[in-house]
This record gives C-alpha cells, structure tokens and sequence, in this order.
C-alpha cells in the first residue's frame, strides 16, 4: 500500500461500527410502534409523534447501515469494538430521545436526552414530574429504554468486556467459555439463550405484579423496569403507590436480575451447583440481608415502627438501591443520617458482574479485599509467597490490576463530576450523591431535590449534561469510554 | 526448647517494645515543664497541674522502660517494629491527655484524650471553645504535641515504613538509602539531620511570624503548628485573626513542611537537583495553583470579590486543607458548594511522602494514574507491554499492589467510619467529611458543626471516639494498625 492510499483511508475503518449501529437504531425505530399502540389504545391524541419519530428513526438508521455495509468484516478490532460499544449507548438515546421531544410533554432538547440517556443507562434519574398526567405511550416508552439497555448490558458485559479486559472482567471470559464451551460452542447462542431468559423473568414478573393488584399497564412498565433493574416507574410515587406485596416480590426480582445471568444459562443445561456455589452470588445476599438486618432493627428502634413494614421497607430499599434499581417505597432519608449514609455506600457496592447491575460490583470488593490479605500476610511474612484468590483460584496479576484500576478511576471520576456539579451551584449531598448515582446507575441521589421522594427536573442544564456524561461512562465500566479519549488509542 | 518453656513466653516478646514507649513517655513528660513554664511567666494559678502530671508521666514511662529493659535486642522483628509503631501513637495520647484532664478546663476524659490525639497525629481537629480563654500552658502543650507529633511521622515514615513495605512506601527505600548512602550511612543520622531541620524550619517561621506582627507567644504556637502541618491555633477564628501577611507566610511554610524531608538533607549536602527534579514535588505545585487560580477566580467572579483578598484566601486555604494542616482564615463553606466540594477533596490528595502529611498523598496519585495509563495502552495494544512508571523508573508489581490497596483501603475505612459516624446521629455531610478530616488527619470537616468556623466540641462521644480511631489508623498509613488486628499476625 502506498503512502497516498493510507491517506485516504482512515486509520480505523468506522464503516463496520456504522453499520451495526445503524441496524440497532432501525430495530429501536421500528420498536416506537410498540407505544404508538398503546397511545392509540388510551385514546391520546398524539400517537402519530411515535409514527413519525419510528419513521425518521428506521429510515436514518437503515441509511446508515445500508452506507457503511461495504465496510463489514468478520471480526471488529479491539479500537472497533470501544467505539462500537461507546456508539451504540450514545446514538441510541439520540433516537430515543426523539419522541420525548416531540411529544407535547414540555421537554428541551436537555430533558429528553437525559430521559433517554437515564433509560438506555437503566439509571432511571427522571426530569419528569406528574408521572400520573404522562400519554401512556411515553411512560411505556422509557420503560422499554430500560429494557433494552438492560439485555444490551448483559451481552455487552458477557461478550464484549471480557475480550476488551476492562476493569477486571476477563476473569469472567475463561469461565464462561471454558465451562460452556463444552454445553454451548458460540458466544451468540448463549446471547440469546440469555435473552430468552430475560424475557422469561420480565413475563413472570409482569404475572407476579397483575396477581398482588397492579393493574395490567402498571405491571407491563414495572416488570420492565425491576428485571432491568432500571427504575423507571408511572407515579411519581414510585413503590411508595404500591406498598406491601408487591414490594416483595419486586425485592425477589431484582435480586434475581442482579445474579449472573450466566448461571442461569447452566441452569437450564441442567447444572444448578455453579449458581449455589458462585461467591459473588453468596457476598451479595450476604450484604443485603446484613443492611436489611441493620436498618430494620434501626428503624424500629428509633421511629417505634413495627416489625413487618421495618422489615420490608428496609429489604425492599436495600435490594432497590444495591442493586442499582432506584425504586423508592419510602423517603428513607425521613430515617435518618445512619440510613442516608448507608444508602450511599450501598450504592457504591453494586450487584454481581454479568447482570444489568452496574457501579462497582461485588466481584470487585472481593477480589479487592483478598488482596489486601494477601497483602497484610506478605506484610508481617516478607518472605511468604501470598496471591489474591476468588472462586478458590489465583487472581492473576492482569486481572488485579484491572480491578484496582477500575476501582480508583471509579472514585477519582466520583471525585471530579461531584467537583463539576459543585461548580453548576449544586449543594454539596446534591453534587456527591449526584455523581455517584450516575455514574453507578443507580436513579435517586440523596437531598431534597434528588433524594427518593424528588427528581432530576430542577436542576440545571449544565450538571444534566454533566450526569450524561456520567450515566453512559458509569455504564460501559468508564475504561471503554476513556480510552477513546486517549491519543494512543487512534495512534496505535 | 520444651513446650512448657514455650508457653510461658508469649510468641512476640513485647518487652522491647514496652522499653521504648516508655523511653519516649518519660522524655514527653520531661517536656511538660515547658508549658508549666509558661503557665508560671503568664501567673496562672494551676502551672502545679503540669508538674504533676510531668511526674506522673515520667515515672510512668521510666518504670516501664526499666521493667522491659532486659527484653532489648538489637534488632526489632516486623511483628514488634508494627507494635511500637501503633502502641506509640496510642501510649503518647494517653499521656499527653493528663494536663487537658487535670487543668481546670472542663475536659471530660473523651474529650482530653481526643484532644491528645488530634495533636500527636497533627489532625488539629479541636474540642475546645474559646481559646483565647485558655491558659497559655494549655495551649502550648496542644501546639507542642502536634509539633513531637509531626517530627515522629516524618522519621517513621522515613525509617520504619519503607521496611515494613506499606502503603508502597517501599519505593522510598532504595532511593532514601541509596543516594543518602554514599553521604550518610546510618538512618539514625539521617533522623538527627532531619530533626534539625525540623527545628531550623520551625524556628524560622517564627521569626517570620513575629515580624509580620504576631505577639511572641502567636508565633511560637503558629510555628510549632504550621511545621508540623497540625494546624491548632490560639484563637477560634484561627487565621482569621491573623489575616494579610502571616496568610502568605503561612502558605509558605505549609508548603515547605509538606515536601519530602529527605530532599533537604541532600540540599544541605550539596545536591539542589533532588528537590528540584522530584515528581512528587512538582505534580504537588501544579495542584495548588490550578485549585488556587479556579478557586480564585470563582470567587471573584461569584462574589465580585477583589483580585488580591481573593488569591490570598484561595493560595492560604488550599494549602492548608491539601497539606493537611488545617488552618481556615475565612469560612470556605460561604464561597459555595463548589468550594466545599473542591475542598473535600483536596483533603483527599495531600501533600508529598516523607513529610508531616497524611492523606492519600501525591507520590500515590502519580503511581496511580501511571498504573491506569498503562492499562488503557495495555488493553488496546493486548501484546504490547506497558508498565507504570515513576520517577522515570518501572514501579514493581509490590510497589503497585501497595499503593493500590492502600487507596482501596482509605476509601473503604472512610465509607465504613462515615457510616459509623451517621450511626450516632450525626448529618450526612459531618458524617462523610468527618470521616475523611478524621482519617486525613486534616482538621476541619465540613457543615455548621465541625467546617472550618465550628469545632468538635459539640458532637457525641462515640462519634468521637471512632474519630480516634480514624485520626490514628489514618496517621499510621492505615495498614500499620489493621495488620495488628488480624489473626496471622499474632500467629507466624
Ligand atoms: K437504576
Ligand atoms: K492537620
């Protein structure tokens, strides 16, 4: 090749990352049908806005895929597959957005990104208030962001991250391919026998909400919601419209869609020991039912409540929170500093690798706190040879450094979006709480404007663009959007 | 040896250890004369208080040393280097507690021990109102434990802990006794050096103090504060009674104090390039002018405030919180959320290894960022190899897993204290950024109680003693008191 034709070409070809995004936003298109029935079946007016945005959607996409078609290979390179993953959570809300704009809801350009962005992010911070007066087609809409954005995490996080090395994940690429390589050979079968499975959760749990007393459009959008562990819901209420057995089941739900989806895919193959015996699952129920156990007997303690409400506020908001969900029953923040403070760092912790959780992770702690053992035996033994172990096997150097790695950009990147939301004029618990529920998806902050009983409408334009910039960063495990701001990456 | 002798000797000899804390005691109580000195030049009444308690101490401190002196070796082991390290920092409070206990200022035991130990960790958190009130010896006995506090640090974090590889202070090791070798064998020579030092940069800021217009009893207390980055004052307006010169002054000496001691025992012997090449020197003046230069133009742009109160308030309290020491000259908090935001988390930074700081420190941030810059080129060049570096050197694996563990490690005992802390029923924003003043060892937290214009007078006493704990923990690199509670260490 000459020097005249390297020119010419880009020194990463884009075409093959257009055209898989470009069918993704044709499918999303076609998809706005789906609350375009439910507008027309409510009776509400405006259901040709969904029409209109489907067509506008479908077409741009197709084009876009139909243009960079000539550039499809078999395989992405690893700088393909970073800007792939980072496209497809930045143009999808694009398209997403289109019929929050247009419909006559009072939303800029500002709003409706952020609902979108907090949709396919599955964080479900809202800008909306008077959920209860929205068209039930943009109510179902957001619902179905989450959805998406939740089955598209999961294969993202089993597929893709593994490969890319980021943030410790590839300690998850032998195991699941080493162990299912012998039940299921490719990758994109166990992509949608998970699929499969996340369908199945979200049908059950639709059945589960219509038997305890929601009615039929209530259970569609928060079975939606809970098996993406998204948080969107229809009253600005959230769980706090649906006390008692729902909360319950909603508790079971998300802790279900915060397991390894990849357990249930052996599951189904018949093996049921990889799930009992998998210590993330183990830690994480471990961790909900200790801050259950702790802010129940709290509560009872100090506001004289009885035990069964204790109770079940406290396991349905620590299971909400933990796992990234953001539903709310209660203003917890009515408990106390203790309960606030709790909530926060809960936040931090997060569900298990390979579900739609996302913030640090469980796995994460462990394998972090193994090597501060391992570290305090090397300490007083200097001579002893001591390895950092999770799952019974040696934590290689690779994956430890990822994980520290991941687990320092995660505070440093806290740090520097509570810094940029302090500048916009937000207080102080706003800005923290601000950046940690964005960039660990979780949807409510802590305060009076943020905190479980407000929402995100109120605060200013500059800090919405800011949780943006979180939200889709927190989501993608942060690496996969840096590294594309690095001049390395296009050098290379 | 037969199994009945072994029994009968604990499996670490603490003997050695008890020798040596009561060597130090016995000299602290020997220094309580100074303050009994100037209780009797000022006419107070109770200066016999002090005699008593120098007597006490003494004779406390010279029995035990006497009674643990045929247990001395001429090496310590790990084990028992850990041990003297912690005990110290516990024993040398206790003691240092007496006169706030006997001295007829109303301290209860919490608050005189908390006291003693905010000043021999140079936290400078205080639970005393009214300070222009006090006795002078009371005051200078505050100021005098922050400034033995301070030279203990800096020689044990020279001497002990890059042995006992903690924190990745290791890295220090070969470079402090490498270079220092050739000029200077022994570390106990390097101690006497630095101690002059000490002294020289203590009595200089006197001086200087004192012609910016101090009275002589303000700038020997200011002296022995702001050397020791400690940061108790005479007065509860702190700085703010001494505003203009003594605020650029101040910053000075801050800064100096917070530099690596070991460059100036190369400066005096001949070499300037250390100091001027060192990384961690330079990195730590950029972070204080970027965060002076944003804080100041955000005042003066907020608050339509004047070029020169406006730098000098930002350049003063920016080295103040980043270098730990604590002083306030102007309550920060009124400036906005920004400042309280940015200030938070300049506490978390600190200044450089080897001086009187605590903190994360700067040395860490570099390695860190190192570590993550070579992972971002690691993962998307998966055959390429790509190593932190600092200093223009490759940091080891050991140095690396150190320094990383110890940032989990000071994030995770922050979010668990901060937790503890809201347990008591303290706010959100006193629990959080108690949690980090308190492990920081900085001073002021943030919040009407306890930000730079309260004080921790009015808080809980478990509050206060887990703040204790946090102050010491914090001051010992976190990991030289942890590894104490862990079963492995009393076992090998
Ligand atoms: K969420
Ligand atoms: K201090």
């Amino acid at each position: 090749m000459t020097v005249a034709a390297r020119r010419t070409v880009p020194l990463i070809d884009l075409r093959p990352v257009g055209h898989v995004i470009g069918m993704l936003a044709a499918c999303l298109g076609l998809t706005m049908l789906v609350p375009m029935g439910f507008d027309i079946h409510a009776g509400n007016g405006h259901w040709h806005v969904f029409l209109a945005t489907s067509v506008i959607t479908t077409m741009t996409g197709g084009l876009t895929a139909i243009a960079c078609a000539n550039g499809t290979a078999d395989r992405l390179s690893i700088q393909q597959t970073f800007l792939l993953t980072t496209g497809v959570w930045v143009a999808l809300p694009v398209f997403g957005a289109l019929p929050f704009l247009f419909q006559p809801i009072g939303a800029d350009v500002t709003d409706a990104f952020f609902e979108a962005v907090s949709g396919v992010t599955t964080t479900g911070s809202t800008v909306f208030a008077d959920l209860e007066e929205m068209p039930e087609g943009i109510l179902v809409w957001r619902s179905m962001l989450q959805w998406f954005g939740g089955i598209g995490i999961i294969i993202v996080a089993m597929v893709f991250l593994p490969e890319l090395r980021v943030g410790g994940m590839q300690i998850f690429r032998s195991e699941a391919f080493d162990t299912m390589g012998k039940i299921l050979p490719r990758a994109a079968q166990i992509a949608s026998q998970i699929s499969w499975i996340y369908v199945w959760l979200t049908f059950t749990c639709f059945l589960g909400y219509l038997a305890l007393g929601m009615d039929r459009f209530e259970a569609v959008n928060h079975a939606l919601t809970t098996v993406s562990t998204g948080g969107f819901s229809t009253s600005d209420a959230s769980f706090g419209a649906f006390q008692g057995g729902p909360e319950y089941l909603a508790s079971v739900f998300m802790i279900l869609a915060s397991l390894p989806f990849v357990r249930y895919v052996q599951l189904l193959a018949g093996t049921a020991q990889p799930l009992w015996r998998d210590a993330q699952i183990r830690a994480y129920l471990m961790v909900i039912s200790a801050a259950t156990l702790v802010l129940a007997s709290f509560e009872i303690a100090a506001d004289e409540a009885t035990f069964e409400p204790a109770l079940r506020e406290a396991v349905f908001n620590v299971t909400s929170i933990i796992s990234g969900t953001g539903f709310a029953s209660v203003d917890y923040q009515l408990w106390g500093a203790f309960a606030m403070v709790v909530f926060f760092f809960l936040g931090l912790i997060g569900g298990c690798a390979g579900s739609t959780c996302c913030s640090i992770k469980i796995f994460r702690y462990q394998i972090l706190m193994s090597a501060i053992a391992a570290q305090i035996r090397r300490i007083h033994t200097p001579h002893g040879l001591f390895a950092p172990r999770f799952e019974d096997r040696r934590v290689s150097d690779d994956v430890l450094s990822s994980v520290m790695a991941f687990f320092v950009l995660f505070i440093v990147s806290l740090g520097l979006l509570a810094v940029g939301l302090g500048l916009t004029g937000l207080d102080v618990v706003t800005s923290i709480s601000g950046a940690g529920t964005a960039i660990g998806n979780i949807g409510p902050g802590l305060g009076p404007i943020i905190g479980p009983s407000g929402y995100f409408g109120p605060i200013n334009d500059t800090a919405k663009w800011l949780l943006i910039a979180g939200m889709i960063s927190g989501r993608l495990e942060l690496m996969v959007v840096y590294v594309i701001f690095t001049r390395s990456f296009w050098r290379d």
